[in-house]
């Protein structure tokens, strides 16, 4: 599985910074860095770094695999920010012998390298693209394995019950012992109820990780641009006291409560008057559909959360954008109502993804119950256990793996 | 000239990337170090990297001061990039006793501790800020101290001169030597001779650093629009068979010969018929006013690089944007005019900036000759003396070192 080539790669973000980093990694990894710094490295340089010029001037940190990020050799040249430095760096290292990273092929290699498995991996771009602290949090906890154990109990049952009806099979089932069928039933239905509950973290893993849709819907002139500029905290969206002001759609990314939230303002809901409102009406209408939340200023829309909105004007309990009162509770109900319905399966601090949850439902369906027929359920606990595995990378393809790796960006 | 608070700031770039770099300095930083990685720092980690949690996880830097970039105690944090985990390392370095640093305010304590002069330290950031290889080339020469030397000399003859003035004064003149006045006098005017060579460097220098501003002219459906995207190398502008389609300015930076080049192509230079055309009218003329070139096609405008475009209808000498013909020649003579009447004084490789420029010309000015009068001469000689001290920083003002800095980025 060694990699027989040395990739490179800027590891920093572009655009005007104080320091840059340029990354290194393959058997070739530290022939570059000679090459770059006129000295030759040695085992006891790894763990230290040392100033050096390189093109730019600046540090070199020297990692022997598989000590490393990768499991390689490793050097990493931290030189000055901005576009030019970083790249004339990148540009020796890519002359002197490496190639240009593919999006994610670091943590690719350490994925290949045993570095960390890949329910791990998939945590690293998404604390990477985290937009909030709660996002973070939840892949914080994957990348230090939050979910990798309890993937490696699901993953070791199935693979014991599997073997246990692969047994049975070999044997004249009136050989085993009495029960013992109807044991193994018992436990590959403890098995589906653990995945179940697996399965129930994966909305608000969704919405942690491509944030909330919550969308602002009312009559026109019932104030929702005043309220998303009263929920954003600034005035972002054209107010004015005509109806019918917001015909496109405003919208914002906010910070409720640690939920990422994508807030957008409707057009009026109203008799459309010309094309393009008409066809802003019908926009309106797919995204309250689409989204995980609808905020209604008093109006009736079925599962809603349903607000009295201008309520400085009359005095009755609600919302005004006006004076600022009841903001800061919609903000919170909004937080709340986005938690919901999910409670996580354990203290494990971490959601399921989209890839693992779709791995879990091909689990489940493998499970379903089928009459007791040992062949069936045999067959089925294999193909669990086979989708449990990939998960965690113990079984995968180059499709899986390209997919994956796919949503990094360069560099990591 | 010891800081006693400790500074802490991100050093990288906003944004998606691998890997971000939180820097932390002064007479705490090792405690704060502590403080987020929970192991107590020793003299035996300078130079070293260990890995840690420190609410992300990443590599921790430790640099002993004096040896490190500000003198100071430093440490840095190596964590994941992204816009989440920075920020919480930075707010847990807050927490613990660093302050958030201003712009420019590593490389000011590094400057105040001695570890570079204030010509260096402007090139730093000129080095971020490159937008080319030559811009970057020459202010990694000046980071490395090719001006620096120059400049002590300057300094160091000023100086000299400067005390052997005021010592003429100091005894009768008719005790000195013969010809010892004529003798200072040829000094004095070889140092003059020297600033003035020194001082012809800085129009290429305000060219790679602020980047040359060129003027597309000619007249409406001469081919501007069409010559601007061959000469950018792809189609930016929207090329219309229509007179006075490009009613507003069309800018992009290129790289033309290691030259920042701001390319502009200007409204049609025609009677105007409506205000809004005038008024763009009005804007070219004053662009071509300030341009450091102008590319004037099939027209007329003085000291322009004059052109025959669209050579392709008539097979006269000239560009064509149609089949690139004679595109590649124009770059280069465009570069080849920019670099044109600047020499440089020497082979230092590095040109004087804004900042050293009036500061060469405040010394110049002091010693313009005044009829060999040596009370005069002596005072201006000093004069001359300190403006050259204080692009080296040896006297320097709270607003010098302000306005210098406060170019920087923050982290830097």
């Amino acid at each position: 599985m060694k990699s027989d080539d040395t990739i490179a790669a800027i590891a920093t973000a572009p655009g005007r910074g104080a320091v840059s980093v340029v990354r290194v990694s393959g058997p070739d990894a530290w022939r570059v860095a000679g090459a770059l710094t006129g000295r030759t490295l040695h085992d006891a340089d790894a763990g230290r770094f040392f100033r050096a010029d390189f093109g730019d001037d600046g540090l070199v940190l020297v990692f022997k695999g598989p000590r490393s990020y990768t499991g390689e050799d490793v050097v990493e040249f931290q030189g000055h920010g901005g576009s030019v430095a970083p790249r004339r760096t990148l540009e020796k290292c890519l002359a002197s012998g490496a190639r240009l990273a593919r999006r994610g092929e670091f943590t690719l290699r350490a994925f290949l390298n045993g570095k960390l498995d890949l329910s791990a991996a998939e945590a690293v771009i998404d604390l990477v693209d985290a937009k909030t602290d709660r996002a973070a949090d939840d892949a914080f906890a994957r990348l230090g394995g939050a979910l990798s154990r309890p993937f490696e109990d699901l993953y070791a049952e199935a693979l014991a019950l599997s073997s246990a009806y692969e047994h049975l099979l070999d044997v004249d089932e009136s050989e085993a012992p009495e029960g013992y069928l109807e044991g193994l039933s018992a436990r590959a239905a403890a098995l589906r109820g653990k995945i179940d509950a697996r399965l129930a973290t994966a909305h608000e893993g969704k919405l942690l990780r491509e944030g909330a849709l919550v969308v602002l819907a009312g009559a026109p002139n019932a104030g929702k641009s005043s309220l998303m500029n009263a929920l954003l905290g600034e005035r972002r969206a054209i107010v004015s006291e005509t109806a019918g002001t917001t015909r496109d759609f405003l919208e914002e990314w906010a910070d409720f409560g640690g939920w990422p939230v994508r807030l957008v303002d409707t057009a009026g809901l109203r008799a459309a008057e010309d094309a393009v409102e008409r066809e802003g009406v019908e926009r309106a209408k797919d995204l309250m559909a689409r989204a995980d939340l609808v905020v209604a200023l008093d109006c009736d829309v079925p599962g809603a959360l349903r607000i009295h909105a201008k309520c400085d004007l009359d005095g009755l309990p609600g919302v005004s954008s006006k004076t600022g009162a009841g903001v800061a509770e919609l903000k919170a109900e909004i937080a709340r109502r986005l938690a919901g319905a999910s409670s996580r399966a354990d203290e494990s601090g971490a959601d399921v993804t989209s890839r693992q949850r779709e791995l879990l439902q091909t689990a489940r369906e493998a499970l379903e119950t089928r009459g007791g027929d040992a062949v069936l359920a045999a067959n089925g606990m294999r193909r669990a256990a086979e989708a449990l595995g990939s998960i965690l990378g113990k079984t995968y393809s180059e499709d899986l793996l390209d997919a994956l790796f796919s949503r990094f960006c360069v560099g990591k």
